[in-house]
């Protein structure tokens, strides 16, 4: 097979990468696989905890494509047994354990997702309980006798909760073996990660020359900051953005963005070219454009890459639409309630609105709530409900709720 | 089958025990095994990784015998898996590892000598291959899962060397779950062992309750002190007696025991009863005994355990006529030489009964070397050696070679 040129290549390849270990080795690897014609092998693992997908996860996978793009061949890796671990990588508990049947069933669900991203020709897909399940335990104790205690204990995490009386189990000294273990089982060339990977992937390369092979490079992508351009992007936080929200949720909570995260989005989650986005940040910076532009330049971008330019454009649409009271979101939250009169406090708490009638007594009084789009003045009303039909219950400005009887 | 009561059981059971872990359950076992007619399942665990047995190994197997002869099983566990990782217990460094051919050949030899202590009815033995070769990898994670890092590090063989940043190999950490899950796969009631294996026998004890099982007992003599009477017996120190020693030897190397510790080997390597022994000892305190006398009762029992009544009494008279110069100890080294004419300080070195011709010189001087049963008064003399005979070279009182030629 005929490469594009190892310069090329690495150009798009370098875009938005943190770290590479060793520097020099990749553009060797490149050029052996551009003189030879042989793709290069490129591994991610994933354990699948849980099966949601969100823009956090997509930093690496879209790294993926472009090695993919470039004609090189992806290896996932599905931890089906390092799932029942759970990875402690800068964790500072155990993770609860899962059994194999939930593994799989996270790992179905992961896997739609992940095709959004990338192409589904050049890609390898292996469990590695291919592996694992017929590891000898010979081997098992040979592959441990690799690493040493104080190694583990020099991991940041492992070192603070040990510092800290946190128990760690033993099970979890295994994993940065298997993690490793999977390197040799695939033969991989690169493999791609976090920055909180780097100790597992290097652990890989002591395993790989361990077996006599060359060893794979770690390249590794930044964290992603969430929604609030602050912290980690996490569901548990409500910081983030995932892969199966629709066109105009995803839009939304893009053009909601914090502003100091804009650009580090733009190099992370799109192809757009750099100086052009330096160019936007600055015409941003000196007032020539409107910081909400570029927030729209950014979420069409992205919602194009996941539901086509037509639909990225109907999201905008409705943003606006939303905005000026003609329309509700896609993600408002749909409940019933039986037909008959209502207290309109007793109501907004019925449907889960609100805590209390405290807190909805206080948000009514604020003039933040509205019933059939009309303001709610009086929280005494009574409101009258009659079967068959859809009441639309709105709360500040953006919280929905569908209330059928 | 009838047992003989708990109380006569445990008198017999507790001499010389250091410690029992927990100390009131082994009656309560006993108790049950009395009623229902079942006999107790003795665990003892033994890695080959050498092949010589000497008296301290038989302070753990006197034990098993005692448990045999009150109608209990014993179940030998040969260490072929465990052997290949080595008991990190007590240790200041990781132990070489074996290959499996090499244990099972140390294991053939190790039998050989534990069934002149051990009854060859009432045992069963077992390779712990035959559990640890079937292990799926998702049990022995599960099992990892069991301990925590801290559990070890607190162990003070780990501790230390990891203070002293000495490595420790994370295929150690594996070796107390093995041996506790080896009490698990042969459902162990007690496991017997020197007091430096407290730790294992207790995971032991955990993994059984894991798995949901009654624990085992852990039952724990002391480490037998060697010729010397100062430090841990041991082949390497050079104060050991081993059992394939000739029935001379070993009655010569208990008849030159240290005194401090003849009441110690009495109750650990004798049945002789306890009131006996020390009467025996206020005797020789007294001045009513004298001390060779306890030696020669010591050492007669012990040889008659391993080569009967007749061979001891041959040994110990065969002692007293290498005293008086009369005979030589089947111990004596053998070696050869051409015929010819050698300077006796060139055949004394030949022969290696010295490192150098300065140390010979030095003791022939002392008068400590005979030749031939005369003494060599004369440091340049001539030593004629014609073919076909043996010459006898005595250096000090109890080295002897036969120079064969």
């Amino acid at each position: 097979m005929q490469f594009r040129p190892v310069k090329e290549q690495l150009e798009i390849l370098m875009r938005g990468v943190t770290d590479i270990v060793p520097q020099d080795e990749l553009e060797k690897k490149l050029q052996k696989s551009y003189d030879t014609g042989v793709p290069l092998r490129i591994k991610m693992g994933v354990d699948p905890t849980a099966p949601d997908v969100h823009f956090g996860h997509t930093v690496v996978m879209r790294k993926l494509r472009q090695f993919q793009d470039l004609g090189h061949t992806v290896v996932l890796i599905v931890g089906d047994y390092t799932a029942q671990i759970g990875d402690p990588s800068g964790r500072n508990k155990a993770r609860p354990r899962l059994t194999h049947e939930q593994v799989l069933e996270n790992a179905k669900e992961y896997q739609e997702q992940f095709f959004k991203v990338v192409r589904r020709d050049q890609v390898e897909i292996h469990y590695n309980g291919e592996w694992f399940s017929k590891l000898p335990f010979s081997k098992v104790t040979e592959l441990m006798g690799q690493f040493t205690v104080a190694q583990m204990l020099e991991r940041e995490d492992f070192h603070n909760r040990y510092a800290a009386n946190t128990p760690i189990s033993l099970h979890e000294f295994m994993y940065p073996m298997m993690q490793g273990y999977d390197s040799v089982a695939i033969q991989s060339d690169v493999e791609l990660g976090g920055t909180d990977q780097k100790f597992n992937v290097l652990r890989g390369r002591d395993l790989q020359l361990f077996e006599g092979m060359e060893p794979q490079i770690g390249l590794f992508m930044p964290i992603l900051l969430g929604t609030d351009g602050k912290v980690k992007m996490s569901k548990s936080i409500g910081n983030y953005v995932g892969l199966n929200e629709p066109a105009d949720v995803m839009y939304h909570k893009i053009y909601s963005l914090s502003d100091s995260i804009v650009e580090n989005w733009f190099e992370l989650l799109t192809n757009i070219p750099l100086e052009e986005v330096k160019q936007m940040m600055a015409d941003v910076a000196s007032g020539k454009m409107n910081p909400n532009e570029a927030k729209h330049r950014l979420a069409i971008d992205i919602v194009t890459q996941y539901y086509g330019a037509e639909a990225a454009e109907a999201a905008a649409a409705k943003e606006r639409e939303i905005h000026s009271g003609n329309a509700i979101p896609s993600d408002a939250a749909e409940c019933s309630v039986d037909a008959g009169s209502y207290g309109a406090l007793d109501l907004l708490v019925n449907i889960k609105a609100f805590a209390s009638k405290g807190e909805a007594r206080r948000m009514v009084q604020n003039g933040g709530v509205k019933i059939g789009g009309e303001k709610l003045a009086d929280p005494q009303a009574q409101i009258e409900i009659k079967g068959g039909d859809q009441l639309v219950v709105q709360v500040g400005k953006r919280k929905f709720y569908k209330v059928n009887f």
